[in-house]
């Protein structure tokens, strides 16, 4: 005889997609259910097993033929693992255009991802800043010597700048390998925080291929780095519950390459669903993306909710900073801190490389503007 | 002094974005060049490192506002690193709504990527197949026992077919753990093997986290499975460098979850490139792709098109076996092998299942459809 997994062990996650009529949002629901679960049609899955088969728990039209349709995923699917996870929330249903993942059941996210090990509290405590929003730049531009970078990296240090990250197209190229660019960088940073008399906090870029990365990791966290930064969907975003799970360093996420997932309105996933819910639990403590008003295309309406998505109460899952990066220069920071607030890392480069007084200059004026909220 | 990099020692690539007249597409074309390459406005650039600039090496219209856009970037950019190459083609631009990476230049990819370690030839010596198109099915539902699933891979083995793989959702579940699965599959299909009298290679699902997944491929080998299934966008496209690298068992990459790279029209990587050329050159000896007319969106010309791109010569990178998966049933398989041809796997599932004479009954039918051409 079927039968279905009870309420208590399934996960919801919510689904946009357009119909014309409620029988065509029914069938589309129900292709999601099969899809999503066993992948095949219902008739020709064994009856023991279709507590396997994802329910439609509820269907609802919004506006122009759009539908919210709910669905329960057996917990067992997922397997404890980050990627299965995402296979099934939102596996082969990538392929059907027109349908979004808008929503997930939050508070049972940390059956299956740990979330940030640090968190804005624990950054908090690291940097020793309690109640402003912080500073961060990007030490750029590839091409230079670890020398060259290291000298800028103690310019932004001695001007008091909170992080110093590697852009993260600092790979291990031959003008700056990952280790002598690293070692350099921290020991300027050492001699830039005794003219700021503030701590610096630096966070070299790791990614790469997966039987590398965890190397730059050890690295990382053995040449005094205070934490690393990744480009969460170069390497898959399973990779950060990895780091999450080590947690002896904080983990900036960097959206390279994720724009396919986030900049459509009908397909995808939703950006603050996806950087501030996903990539949080998945494990990320910072949260870089496209501001607005910048290169990019978010609205300014998209970026709070992205804000409010990484600092939201979650059961069992730390608040994680998000990174406006992009669309901010050294004059608007006032502005740009009262729209989003003190829990807020600023992520400015350009302009502060522009600034005619030079970096350390540069980067004092920047923190003086944040400690003036 | 400001230098550039010789002609030789760039990598091309092609974008198409939307631009009002020439000069609107100039400004586009000239911040993808900084964006993914130093990521700072020109003027912030040092003399001595302004050959990292990626150069806009041709700029024409083609139809409604669309432009193309070949740009050289540095190969020392690449840093010889999958993920580092992925982000200099195509990282931040990605969260620029409008602009798709059209083409590559292909003969000089096997200078980054080792493309796939076995490829069609060595897939057919593999096989035993030389001269026709080959099956595959996927063993499913996720549910099932172990035993359940190796009793239908017997069943599909004893009816001949080719290869075997597990369906993408089955992981490393209580129901049918990964080691015991992979034990009971390969047994089992052993024993099909001497009833048929031919060859079945079996592929088991090794997608995981990055710690985990080589110990998978590892136990796949050790237990004499055939190759390896893995969801290259969960895992990040450059796991299947690695697992070319080693080289042991032929991979199978799975689409899931890649959707969102692939089905707009003006935004992410097009299909047949994505697939077809970065896929087989990161090292898949087989692409699974949404076939047309089945669940998913893809025409008949765009399948097509894929096909093309897995088999197309390129320097120094083996060719790939295209396998378009969905929208093909048993009594379609003939016209579908006419139209794709002999280097094509054939994936069945679902109809499969539902044939009333059982499972052998219908691979061997499957079987001798494919035959028959």
């Amino acid at each position: 005889m079927a039968t279905v997994e009870p309420e208590s062990k399934l996960f919801h996650a919510t689904y946009r997609f357009t119909a014309d009529d409620i029988g065509a949002a029914e069938q589309i629901a129900d292709s999601i259910c099969l899809e999503q679960s066993v992948e095949m049609p219902r008739d020709a899955v064994p009856d023991h097993v279709s507590s396997s088969i994802a329910q439609l728990l509820s269907l609802f039209p919004s506006s122009d033929n759009l539908w919210s349709a709910t669905i329960g995923y057996p917990l067992h699917l997922f397997d404890d693992d980050p990627t299965q996870f995402l296979n099934v929330i939102f596996g082969n249903i990538s392929l059907q255009p027109g349908i979004q993942l808008i929503d997930l059941e939050k508070d049972k996210l940390h059956g299956v991802l740990p979330g940030p090990s640090f968190g804005i509290q624990g950054i908090r405590e690291l940097s020793g800043v309690s109640d402003r929003p912080l500073s961060c730049t990007a030490l750029k531009p590839v091409g230079l010597s670890p020398d060259e970078l290291a000298l800028r990296a103690e310019q932004f240090a001695a001007g008091g700048l909170d992080i110093i990250k590697d852009d993260h197209g600092l790979a291990d190229q031959q003008s700056a390998p990952f280790s002598a660019r690293v070692k350099a960088c921290v020991s300027a940073i050492e001699k830039g925080m005794q003219k700021s008399g503030k701590r610096t906090l630096y966070f070299p870029n790791i990614t790469t291929t997966p039987n590398r990365l965890m190397d730059r990791y050890r690295e990382a966290a053995d040449c005094g780095a205070d934490g690393v930064l990744v480009s969460a969907q170069l390497c898959g975003p399973a990779i950060m519950k990895e780091l999450a799970t080590i947690g002896e360093l904080p983990v900036i996420a960097h959206p390279s390459f994720s724009g396919s997932m986030v900049v459509s309105h009908s397909q995808g996933i939703v950006a603050p669903l996806y950087f501030g819910t996903l990539w949080r639990a998945m494990g990320a403590d910072f949260i870089i993306y496209p501001n607005a008003m910048g290169r990019f295309s978010f609205t300014v309406e998209q970026c709070m909710d992205i804000n409010e998505h990484c600092r939201q109460n979650i059961e069992g899952i730390k608040s994680a900073f998000p990174v406006p990066g992009g669309g901010i220069n050294r004059d608007t920071v006032p502005e740009w801190m009262n729209k989003y607030g003190r829990d807020t890392v600023f992520l400015i480069g350009g302009s502060l490389y522009q600034h005619p007084e030079g970096l350390q200059f540069a980067a004092a004026e920047f923190q003086q503007r944040l400690r003036n909220t």
